[in-house]
């Protein structure tokens, strides 16, 4: 047992910052294994091991703690506890600002292989809806999987029975407050195994859908982004701005779903190595990118036409990610997906309004302008 | 001018029960050509011929009247008028349930040729929102079109600019009282040349989505729909029943969109004007099917919790129309397609819960069960 708690703990370093590192064997020490539940619980890891400040997950890792510890070199490993420690910071520090309500944790089980932690607050003061995921899958990838890889460049053979794994953290918070924007992330590493070799990739992003336009906001979140960017390469920030620009667009409306961030996809270079340090510190930029814009609008006024509009753009977000979202496509058509935390990206509440426009030099034509027409930010 | 007056006449007797013929003509002169304007107008025919009772349209129909008279033995001239028809026949029925607010009639041209008219009751009464849209286009089909068409079997060459025509009429109703069904239908004509040579089908169906299910309901409904059905061939209900319970269906809930009704397409035998007189008996079945249960139920006692059942309904329909209906999406990847006719089918309002099931034996509950396995009703 020490065995194994020393090897996680040096793997957990290896994938983190310093600040929470500790035991997690302790952790998982609270939970059984146990399928999904029809009611989810209220989950919260405590560390058994004293004089170590805890790692404390929102629920038990999905591989084994054993098997992570024995794998601790491989990156499948490193990335299940990244993205495990990077739910359980955001959801703490969005319960910090959330208040009395807390996160609904549900952990749940996949038969082909893996599953997955569903972390969301619906109804609160501050969140209207906020929903954190992380999963953790393997089995193999279906014909239709492989077509849409393929088409993307990969080298895969079609018509054979690739087995695969997938592990990823994805985010949408939609707060309350019309003032304060959606935020939404995702960030991801995927292996596929072909005749005993292995393809790589990492893919994410990071990118904010305001209702109103606060230049100064847009300002820093994009700055942040870039900053973490520019660390590893000065050429990340603007290819990965232009590639959030290009795809985060509702094609029959002529207008992007918000004012951007990154985006990007099937990174594997320079080295693994590389590629996850950089991951690592996207990751670690949401929560400084967004959360300064929540704690300066929460309680900002507002009345029933700004609610109005933002059940309007919300029903614009809708229509982005059912008719074009990659990810979310690729989800409702596979079988036997976690269709709840797929949809998980959707508002609560959305409104359809019958060629609603705005006033010409309003607040909200002052956003459907920046929409239409990308701006650079920095 | 008298002569196009009586061959459009004599058109019209040929497209329509005799109980509203009369000048169309007449109607006509009242409205400018204008193209689609940014603020709608309430537009209503009016009659200029004394001594005939007036068919009274929405707005002018999209072909000009001469052109109509001169072909008024082709089927394009003939279903214009039809649906033009219906859709005046449905608003102003509604309107007299609705009370005060009337119809926004918003008339539109398409630069490659033709239009519509569109008609909307945001807000009502009794209708939270209620579209019935009228289009009447024609051009060139886009590649994406004719191998949509061949994979449903038409026998069209790929590559080819063909020229296309088509008219329908199409419908959502959604109600504000949840006891009230929402409805859908849509009724239309198609055409292609290829070589000189003519091809044509007809397509179309009426489905009801209830929010608490009211077995006397469906029962009428499907009744009606199968009487109209059964005075062409009694093979059409039960053939076009279990196609609107496999084409309704939200694949990844594992759920129909609602009870169903009758969905046909490709329909081009015995003869033209034998699947005219079926569609329009069809279409003239819209009434009866469903103009009682609004004013059986409009009256009906509800509270905060069938308003929020029914609003997670609503997010049931979004999900349907944007992920799976054919003609939605065939309509958001056209070119310069009127995106605001097209998805006038969503509702006003939707919302999204986590996970929600309803109470086991609850009438939520009930509903859903004929959802999940759809029953024959008759």
């Amino acid at each position: 047992m020490a065995s194994t708690t020393s090897r996680l703990r040096a793997i957990f370093n290896s994938a983190s910052r310093p600040l929470i590192v500790g035991s997690v064997v302790g952790a998982f020490i609270c939970y059984g294994t146990y399928k999904q539940q029809q009611k989810p619980i209220h989950a919260k890891t405590i560390m058994s091991t004293p004089a170590l400040k805890p790692i404390s997950f929102m629920a038990e890792t999905i591989t084994p703690a054993a098997t992570l510890a024995e794998n601790g070199n491989e990156m499948k490993s490193k990335m299940e506890l990244f993205i495990m420690k990077t739910q359980a910071e955001l959801c703490k520090t969005l319960e910090g600002i959330e208040g009395d309500k807390k996160f609904l944790v549900d952990r749940w089980e996949r038969q082909e292989g893996g599953g997955g932690v569903t972390c969301l607050i619906e109804d609160g003061k501050v969140f209207e809806r906020a929903g954190v995921n992380v999963s953790v899958v393997s089995g193999h990838l279906t014909a239709k999987a492989v077509a849409q890889m393929k088409s993307r460049g990969k080298q895969l053979e079609a018509g054979k029975k690739l087995p695969f794994f997938a592990a990823g953290v994805s985010c949408v918070i939609h707060p309350r407050n019309p003032m304060i924007p959606t935020l939404h992330f995702n960030y991801r590493y995927f292996e596929v195994d072909q005749d005993g070799e292995k393809q790589w990739w990492f893919g994410g992003g990071t990118d904010l859908t305001p209702y109103y336009l606060d230049e100064e906001d847009v300002k820093h979140f994009h700055g942040t982004l870039k900053k973490a960017c520019d660390k590893h390469n000065p050429k990340h920030y603007p290819a990965f701005k232009k590639w959030c620009d290009d795809y985060f667009v509702v094609h029959h409306r002529g207008e992007r779903r918000g004012v951007g961030g990154i985006f990007f996809d099937d990174l594997d270079t320079p080295t693994q190595d590389d590629v996850f340090a950089f991951v690592k510190e996207c990751a670690n930029a949401v929560i400084p990118s967004y959360v300064p814009l929540i704690k300066k609008h929460m309680n900002d006024g507002y009345g029933l036409k700004e609610r109005e509009w933002q059940l309007i753009r919300r029903g614009r977000y809708v229509e982005f990610n059912l008719v074009y979202d990659r990810g979310t496509k690729f989800g409702l058509f596979t079988p036997q997906a976690r269709i709840e935390s797929i949809l998980m990206s959707l508002p609560q509440c959305a409104k359809w309004r019958y060629k609603h426009v705005p006033v010409e030099g309003s607040k909200e034509d002052d956003l459907m302008k920046v929409l239409k027409v990308p701006k650079d930010w920095l």
